[in-house]
């Protein structure tokens, strides 16, 4: 049984890992913070907690309590303040997941150039939170930089097109669509129910933050520097991604061998499902799950391949995966906790 | 560990009970049947179950294959049909969960009455399967009639005020809405995306099939006949009911006296939630749970007691009673499976 | 052609009048104002008016010369505001057509009651402006209180059987159900996208301020005094408001009097629509339109008569409904500007 | 005046027509058709028009009657249906607007090669009726081939580039997404309110038949052979659609050029609006409106342009279209009828 907090709980994902954690027989939720909420009770903040977590937040000035209180802290701050905590826990033994983009980075300069704030932490031991593609590094490290929602549906896509060498990498496009549960609980008029209502739009085309994490993952899975577009949309709905990814297919590639770059892949992974070649992953089928479903389609015509990824933004996106990285970091079974049937309809 | 098996597995509410037995200790689900898709696979009709459930259905015309393998059988077929079960599986010692209407009602006039058709298992050994309120009774059942959906909601609303006799029962007005899963899976113009989207309205004003069943607990609980009008609405949205249930208060009736009904009733469910006096349950914050979050606000004006119930239709009011109700007849802790976080948002 | 002004043209009401002004033949909007937004055009505050109407908006400040240069302003201020800029408008001959409740008490006792704050404009000349019940007033009305959007639904429902004593006032429950832009356009945390999607909940039970507005109207029209049960619900869309409406038939009134009731009040109205006995009205069937569609059902088991009422909640029961008494009040055929088809689906 | 018939006029285009007609000062209705509700009223096949079109539906059977009392036949029928009509009113006077796509190709080959059906009428004079691009070729056209919803989006998207020779055809790559009233109006499971609610997902990747429409015209403007990636997404809301354009930028071009490009193609159109560089057109701002909104971005480190296109789908991209189409082929002022303000919220 392992002991774990959560800084930052109040959010949407925070709230998500309260959710997963409920269900988790190794794990036993010790503290909880949020610094406008310190002293509240939980469920006074998320009435669906009501009777399942009623404690309260403390504020994380508490840091050092909680971290000799914690096996693992799970950190779900906005980026530049998670790198504070992980400073502040350097040198005690909890280990550290954070859901935020502080330690996704090998590179500081990248994370420094679109995030527009000094990383305060650059020699962190810390491993990139992908599961499927670092599970190794996970197992021992010490911060774990939790790969971000629109990120996790993207790399997962394109992962075994990069690393097998069948496509053109500077040919990727990534058109990515979220529900509006990614942008957080904050009230913005920009995501005012009426006026996210029917209808639909683009945002950060050519800016968005998780552009530089995906190509460093294909730049890694590849060995090829990567320099792509990617596109997100907002969709009126709640929960969920679905990436839509486009490249130029190499030379002589064909349907059989992406195919079989997928099966080789993630044959084995419960978390992925495999919709297959010509396959239509939809986000109802994963949601409030972790699994990600990959669908593949091959346009003879221009001799592209596009890939649809669909995942819950607020479980393998975020809280699910970060338990999926906990389960490896402790030794688990993976699926602990996170064995769940999608809620559908 | 009980074997169970769905007959009528591909309705919305099967598919619920097979998510919801995935995480269930003491339950293997060994059959399922569904006489459209008989020799397909689950995960064929509902993606979401790929690789969680990919077993074949078969068709009902084995059900004597199916008692015999089977503790538990659990109906989801439209009214009319689960009776044929029952007397097929009569003298099986298998026990039977019906989630639709044949077997909710002690006097089968009033079935035939409201649902045009003859009854043919009259004398059936059966209970009305609404579990915080005859408990007892589903403890040994032959045949439990799993309550409705909106009658679950508006019941449990009620029953401490009738029980207590605080209200005027013949000035009771349900005012009901419900989620587009309560309708089916079954594809209707009236019920096609566009249609509905943007849109509410009611349906089945003073003819709702639900009425007779609200009105059969409340002239069991309050000892006096009971007429009532009960109007459901549709939301656009896929799952959940918010029952407002209105009636005058007896003379001398107090909020304290009111509130004090619905601690003692309740105090000790951990299903039902009360929000208490002047409280706001909202669908969401039951959604995927058992929960049934109940508030009360009285009207000094009108001399009105005016109780607000949330419930997720296809789990405390369809697939999740059910599993209560089998917990209850198995002898089983009554949240085994159950001890679900509404997924929120 | 009159010469139209908007005070606080920001609001969702304030938007809508924008949009059917647009198309109206004989207004022309001089002055639209906001004090947040002075200064900017209306277009950058709403970008789907770009090309239409990219006009500066300008403070309220300013009110003598909007009123010197205004046949009529509509004002769109929260209440407690529109009845300074009455005071200040009092001795020009502007008219004054205002969206909010200031205006629309009889008693201005029962609006301090309710809004809490004082009146300072008691003996303001005014109507209640509902043009299907009050036309005449409307025709020389200094000030018109444009009724509110669920009152107008509401009493539209209820008025031909309070006139026709065909009702028990003392039983009437009226459960209201909106769309969100009924709430305005500010972000607030409980109208965030992710708080609402999905998601279904009541608020301001036995206490919001539609109440009172109903009761006066139903007094008037029945000529007994009247207290009744309103209770409004937030239903995840952006338009519409569906009433329905219970009450209790004097003995010996039967389905053909109450349809006789309806055709006489409504028999010559163009924007309500008789769907008539067993009728079923739907949000979307009006939206965009200044319709009221309206249906009734008679329950011979409760003796209870049901009315169901559909709006747009920005149509008829604001934006429209105040063009409406403005085309009264101006001699205009009612239907200028306002003879849209309803947007479907 | 003219006289216009619908053939088609229970499905959602006809439908809108309908709206949009009721406004135009120089059109009047004179027959409408339907094969399976002929002789049925449309509003009672549509309530929402009751009141304002409660006229019999005939059927097409009487195609040469309705073709000499109209001077435009609207056509709203399935692809392959429409030549018929076409064949059947050759040598009549009557001009005809087609909604489907069985007039929008020079090249039947690939129209036969698309839609699988063989072509009847080759020689057929007729035009594509895409307004702003084919505006000279509409007036005197005996038969209009309304552009699609997707394709309109889309090539109003990209037609400044292609036409100015600014970016390479062969890297065009079109992501759009639309509401689900461009399904039509035929219930089907996929389109069952609970199966999409809260979901989103792509369809018919790499074989939609907008593809070789939007190639048509894109080739047509470059004089370039152009085969591209065209995917469709179903986004969970009623209206509109969102395209979303990606191509690499010839060497040389910079940001000045591409907006310049846009400013000279659309500067003077009325229903193109140019939200401008770094512009996020929504489709709610367009919602119910003619227009098309389109806003473009650089991204200097992949060399690609961006381009986002919102039109409502039911409006530019089907009945909008065909009556602005309808407006020039009469003489009209381009905007008689479409001089509408989206419907906002």
């Amino acid at each position: 049984m392992k002991k774990v907090s959560i800084i930052g709980a109040t959010g949407y994902a925070g709230a998500e890992l309260l959710r997963i954690l409920h269900n988790h027989p190794e794990a036993e939720v010790v503290h909880i913070t949020s610094e406008s909420h310190a002293g509240e009770a939980i469920s006074d903040i998320y009435p669906h907690l009501k009777g399942i977590y009623d404690q309260k937040l403390m504020s994380m000035k508490d840091i050092e309590v909680i971290g000799q209180d914690s096996d693992f802290v799970f950190i779900g701050l906005p980026h530049g303040h998670a790198m504070k905590v992980g400073k502040a826990l350097e040198n005690m033994p909890v280990r550290i997941i954070d859901l935020g983009a502080d330690y996704r980075f090998t590179d500081t300069d990248v994370y420094e150039a679109w995030y527009k704030v000094p990383h305060i932490h650059k020699d962190a031991p810390r491993v990139y939170g992908l599961a499927e593609l670092y599970r190794e590094q996970i197992r021992d490290a010490k911060i774990i930089g939790n790969a971000g929602c629109y990120t996790t549906a993207s790399i997962l896509a394109l992962a075994p097109l990069a690393k097998h060498h069948l496509i053109e990498v500077d040919t990727i496009v990534v058109d990515a669509k979220s529900g509006v549960s990614g942008a957080g609980r904050s009230a913005k008029q920009a995501n005012h129910f009426p006026e996210l209502y029917d209808s639909f739009k683009a945002y950060g085309v050519a800016t968005h933050r998780h552009t530089p994490e995906i190509e460093q993952a294909i730049a890694d899975l590849s060995g090829e520097e990567t320099v792509l577009n990617f596109t997100p949309h907002l969709v009126p709905m709640s929960r969920g991604i679905l990436s839509t990814c486009y490249a130029k297919l190499k030379e002589g590639v064909t349907a059989d061998m992406v195919t079989a770059a997928y099966e080789m892949m993630y044959g084995k992974e419960y978390f992925v499902r495999l919709i297959g070649l010509g396959g239509y992953p939809a986000t109802k089928n994963v949601r409030g799950s972790n699994f990600c479903d990959l669908g593949w389609h091959i346009d003879q015509r221009t001799g592209r391949v596009i890939v649809l990824s669909a995942i819950d933004n607020l479980v393998k996106g975020a809280a699910g995966q970060a338990v999926q990285n906990f389960n490896i970091a402790s030794g688990f079974d993976e699926k602990l906790g996170l064995d769940m049937v999608p809620v559908y309809p």
